[in-house]
């Protein structure tokens, strides 16, 4: 239907394959494939845009992502949180239904789970102290790499700091040292006898700011099908690129408070805030106009459960616009994949598209 | 399953069912009935807990709860967020289906629309400046009252200040004046000529601390069903009353870092950090072992989609427990709403219940 309830997720085909176009020639350009990471869209039809209609490798973030995405005909997944020893039965399952899913460990625990299930791996590399993975130089990363044999088929880092970078020169930077770090462990593997084929780098700003992926084998990025308000924070896109936004209806207002009530609260946006942390805080949400017009220093500054608040920018000399109920607005997102998860599906015009919900 | 894959929603069902009785007999005491709202927990069994497994009056914050809600015999509905009038054709329906939902509106335009339809509202009253509403004495109550007429069927307010009070005593001013806002309007409007026989009130933490609710008819909770950290700080439970919590299995240490690694992160626990505003910040959440022992001073400090990091409370001296690779936690949740709006079910034990999605 093209007039959904709202609130509803309205997501912009062309601005995702746009997307799309840019991170697959700026790839192409460094000779380096893409295995897209999709726990942000979480969807077959999304999936499908990134490999012309096709299938190809893909990177998932739970096992039910596997399941769906291998029904789906993606036969080659890579599972890139740390594997809990008891899921592997599940990963076993799913090898042995043809589904090639590669999982992601750092312990000497873990990697002998694995051995003993014959799965292949990939070790996680540290390259920024931002989540988990070995240091460089760790003498566990040789334990491993022994109780994992020829199970062991690469390195994976990622680059989670770029997200914090001040500049698009210091992006340029964390790419490269994303990209000397994976390598560089890979040639200590391979020094020491192990083959080390796959090594495997990616973040959304890394993947479109790397200069040079020499070493490199594949890349993984996610966000940047759909972007959002704490990417074009980091300069890594703009707002014309954002593909995702909330549909709501304004139904109320508070003229002494100088408030715009809608029905989209944080269970339409979440409650991410993540451009709290940038030089310019949006708070829950730029708010455009129906037809993607922006509303001049129009915020959602506030949210309940289904109510959200729309309010001037604090500090600026903006006028409140007349809105009056019924209005439909859009709010533009903090962070595409926490909002995406709000929601069932998506809706581009009479299409929907569903998500993949749980683990 | 009693064991299903982590992340995984928890309900501890005994703690559920004494939350239930603590506020039934606090309002039989008081003479007032519950209204539940049935947001928090969107759950039919959760709904037949609240009425000895039978059904009763409700409140909700979407149509899609309604809709569901009176396919399961819960015929008498409260939408309490303000009507937008495009959604009246489904009102209408569910009206026409034997299922009696009353809106909810604090504008001219809306009670034009809703009037049109015939259908009954109940007029919002701010009394506390926290979110839609009018205020007693604004001329536009009689204007609407006027448009209304028989559809007008009462006054409802709800004291979101509330949640923000800094001691008990607090709480029950907050109540008392939630309470003598709604009653008063509704004498307005009695005097008025309007017969007002509704006098809806209600929010989890004045809920249980009225000590007098004369004059009204109804008291709309949430939340209390499951409790969460943000109620403990409140000092509306304790945190052995929470009945919620998300199961996850450690994948990882850094113990250079002090960090704890878990497959829980903002998809199983929501970006909702709501005791950040109180006086004892919980981070992402108490981290307790599976049987409910807290671990001193744990906290999950940290969340990536699927990574959870959990560390010491800043500032203490407690020590990192060791807690090995496959080691399975509970992480008590900030916001009960949010965090179970992240999952499709809860499980409790065998048993499981699933949950409503969408709009």
């Amino acid at each position: 239907m093209t007039n959904p309830p709202t609130p509803y997720l309205s997501l912009d085909r062309s601005r995702v394959e746009a997307n799309i176009a840019r991170l697959s020639t700026h790839l192409r350009s460094l000779g380096v494939p893409l295995r897209p990471h999709v726990k942000t869209a979480k969807s077959i039809d999304v999936a499908r845009l990134l490999f012309n209609g096709g299938t190809g490798p893909l990177t998932v973030s739970t096992l039910r992502e596997a399941e769906v995405f291998g029904d789906a005909g993606f036969t080659d997944i890579l599972y890139a949180v740390g594997i809990a020893p008891d899921k592997l039965d599940r990963v076993r399952t799913l090898r042995d239904r043809g589904i090639h899913v590669t999982v992601l460990l750092d312990s000497v625990a873990q990697a002998s789970a694995v051995a003993a299930q014959g799965i292949p791996a990939l070790l996680e590399i540290d390259c920024d102290g931002h989540r988990g993975g070995l240091r460089r130089g760790d003498p566990t990363i040789a334990r491993i790499a022994d109780i994992l044999g020829d199970h062991l088929t690469g390195v994976l880092t990622h680059a989670g700091e770029s997200y914090f970078a001040p500049s698009t020169a210091d992006l340029t930077a964390a790419a490269e040292h994303e990209r000397a770090t994976a390598v560089s462990v890979a040639e200590d593997l391979r020094a020491a006898g192990h083959p080390c084929p796959v090594v495997s780098v990616g973040a959304t700003p890394t993947a479109h700011f790397a200069a040079d992926l020499t070493g490199v084998t594949e890349v993984r990025a996610g966000n940047f099908v759909f972007f959002d308000l704490f990417m074009t924070g980091l300069g890594v896109c703009t707002q014309a690129d954002l593909a995702l936004s909330v549909v709501t209806t304004v139904i109320g207002h508070r003229p002494d408070k100088g408030w715009i009530l809608t029905d989209a609260g944080w269970m339409a946006t979440s409650r991410d805030r993540s451009t709290a942390r940038q030089p310019v805080d949006q708070y829950y949400g730029v708010v455009t106009s129906l037809d993607g017009t922006v509303l001049p220093d129009l915020l959602m500054t506030d949210a309940s459960q289904e109510h959200g608040i729309l309010s001037i920018r604090p500090g600026s000399t903006s006028v409140l616009p007349d809105l009056p109920i019924g209005t439909r607005l859009r709010i533009l997102p903090n962070h595409a994949c926490a909002t995406a998860a709000q929601h069932d599906g998506y809706h581009l015009g009479d299409t929907y598209w569903p998500r993949i919900h749980g683990w």
